[in-house]
């Protein structure tokens, strides 16, 4: 057993056991039963017909509420440190998904204090600034302000700070250098922090004082501060926040996790076309060394980042999927061919999302919390 | 010497042996020639002549700054855990004189937040409602709505919390252990709380983009939160916190404070004037046995309670306590006349100030903070 990586909200690396890491958090994995029962719904995200959106923590408990006539609440986030990247849409694009399947409130939070506090060289101006961006990449996705809010730590403050000091007031020092691995070394607002990531799964109390059941669709790194959430939430009179996590957004390093801080194997939003070709031209595959020996040997596709951008978010009819994953193996397709196929689908995405993210910027205000929140 | 007390900004026990604190936190005393200084810009208040306010951090380097021009601020502020008492008004009533004396800006901070984190049986609502009465008692005490703001933790958060941030990031929970004492029993919030106490120290560059030096008038109990405010400000590009600290006022038990866990001992300001009078009445003294003992031996007003209010309160006039101080030791004054003499004063003072008291709540939102802060 792989026992070599690292998954906590600051740190994913080495190569990630995904079935050991619901072992090792105590989620449990989203099985045959409830994505039958999703299917109820209506039609399957591809996520969840390729086991990307793969654990859950409690959602056929609130899938039982829903059908009882129990609204619930959509909540997910951002840690702005940099510009958004393609990894970052996959959950958002999920939450969108699940909006439009249950007709609910979403509630997008950018944790802008948050990465001031871990980020030794960010300032506040710089994660507010991120946090801009980041939120028209949100916005673009196609959420509605009817029934989507986008809360900004520094700005919401006022609406969160009583919920987090209610968290904060039920969680010790121990609870959290065991959930988090805080260590003597680490700041007194590191160690608060989580109180103001787990505020929004009350936000509707706050808002409307209603005690509305939460739904986090987000990446399964998030676990530690949900852990903490879910063991407070009872103490304080609340419901459960509940949890749907998807795997990270793999790197065309071939690694396990998209990071911002390589920005040459990282497709940003913002990318240009010519850039996007460069770095799927540079893209570990799962080709073999030749022409010759890839004609010969076919493809490995299991370990090949072109084609896992495929799998995760471009490729969503499974037909198609299995068709090029096939034709890899069989050395019928090569990795130059792969790579222009990708990047088509990519630049096509982008050129559209591009157009989207402007119109956002004109209605950004649309999506914010009142100020005398 | 007695080591056999404890002064934390949450726990004042025992014997307090004020000299030994200075060693003890590093405090430096108010000399004489800082006194004669003082009296240089005007009539010097009694705390100063008797010693009630007896230690500073770099108070005469503010002075050297205002001499230069560059005005400072005052900033004080109180835990609204319950009724204010005559204890709390005495620093209060410092912080008037010293406004009154150099013309400069006032910070009143409620730190509803604090009371909240570290009192198990209080909630949100007990102390943003204890932080209303408190604050109707330092506004009777004559401060004007044109420079003197009141900051209250939950509704002033937007403005104080990206302040908090920068002093939280700069602070290690190995720092926060070593000053404050915390054990893994503590909560995440009181692990925070100090970056809170800190920010109103910035809170002119938050309102007017201006590094102000700043000087605290408060009970040296709190010396631990501003030992951390003056080690992180100039980390962040701010003058020091200065502070001039005054002794405990003492309960009517004896005690070295005044303290609102004993109401049938502690002097409210909402005290009708016959609970003043029988709090009075069963006050410790420095009496004797007898009244003929007393006739004979005199009394003792270093250790009696009863004496130690007019010290530090209601006997301004120095020749006057000279006299009380030698008709108690000759034992022409018994303990029951010096009650009475007391309680006149307390009542009378109390009567005005539940006069100004009730005004105060028509001004209250003039001492506000815009809530667009």
């Amino acid at each position: 057993m792989n026992d070599d990586f690292k998954v906590t909200p600051w740190e994913v690396t080495g190569e990630i056991d995904y079935d050991q890491l619901i072992t090792r958090f105590g989620t449990k994995k989203m099985d045959q039963e409830l994505i039958d029962r999703l299917a109820g719904y209506g039609e399957l995200h591809p996520m969840l017909r390729r086991g990307v959106v793969y654990s859950h923590r409690d959602f056929d408990w609130l899938l039982d509420q829903y059908d009882k006539g129990n609204r619930f609440f959509l909540y997910t986030g951002r840690g702005p440190s940099g510009g958004t990247h393609l990894g970052h849409l996959m959950p958002w694009m999920f939450n969108r998904y699940l909006q439009d399947l249950f007709k609910v409130n979403m509630y997008f939070q950018l944790t802008d204090d948050e990465k001031y506090l871990f980020n030794e060289n960010l300032s506040l101006e710089d994660t507010k600034m991120a946090a801009y961006e980041n939120v028209l990449d949100f916005i673009a996705l196609g959420f509605e302000p009817e029934n989507t809010k986008v809360i900004l730590d520094t700005k919401d403050i006022k609406l969160l700070y009583p919920l987090a000091l209610k968290v904060a007031k039920r969680v010790t020092f121990s609870t959290a250098k065991a959930v988090f691995g805080f260590e003597n070394s680490h700041n007194i607002g590191q160690i608060f922090y989580t109180s103001i990531q787990a505020a929004p799964c009350f936000i509707e109390d706050a808002l409307y004082g209603k005690k509305t059941p939460c739904l986090i669709p987000c990446g399964i790194d998030q676990d530690a501060h949900f852990r903490v959430a879910r063991d407070v939430a009872p103490l304080l009179g609340y419901p459960k926040p509940t949890l749907i996590y998807n795997k990270m957004f793999p790197g065309l390093t071939g690694s396990d996790k998209m990071s911002s801080s390589q920005p040459q194997t990282t497709i940003f939003t913002t990318d240009k076309p010519k850039d996007v070709k460069k770095k799927i031209g540079n893209a570990f595959t799962g080709g073999q060394v030749s022409v010759e020996e890839q004609r010969k040997l076919g493809g490995r596709p299991e370990v090949c980042s072109v084609f896992k951008y495929q799998y995760y978010l471009f490729e969503n009819d499974d037909k198609a999927l299995d068709d090029l994953t096939e034709r890899c193996r069989k050395g019928e397709i090569l990795c130059g061919e792969c790579k222009q196929l990708l990047t088509k689908r990519i630049n096509e995405f982008l050129e559209e999302h591009q157009r989207k993210r402007e119109e956002a910027k004109e209605r950004l205000h649309e999506f914010l919390l009142p100020d005398s929140c």
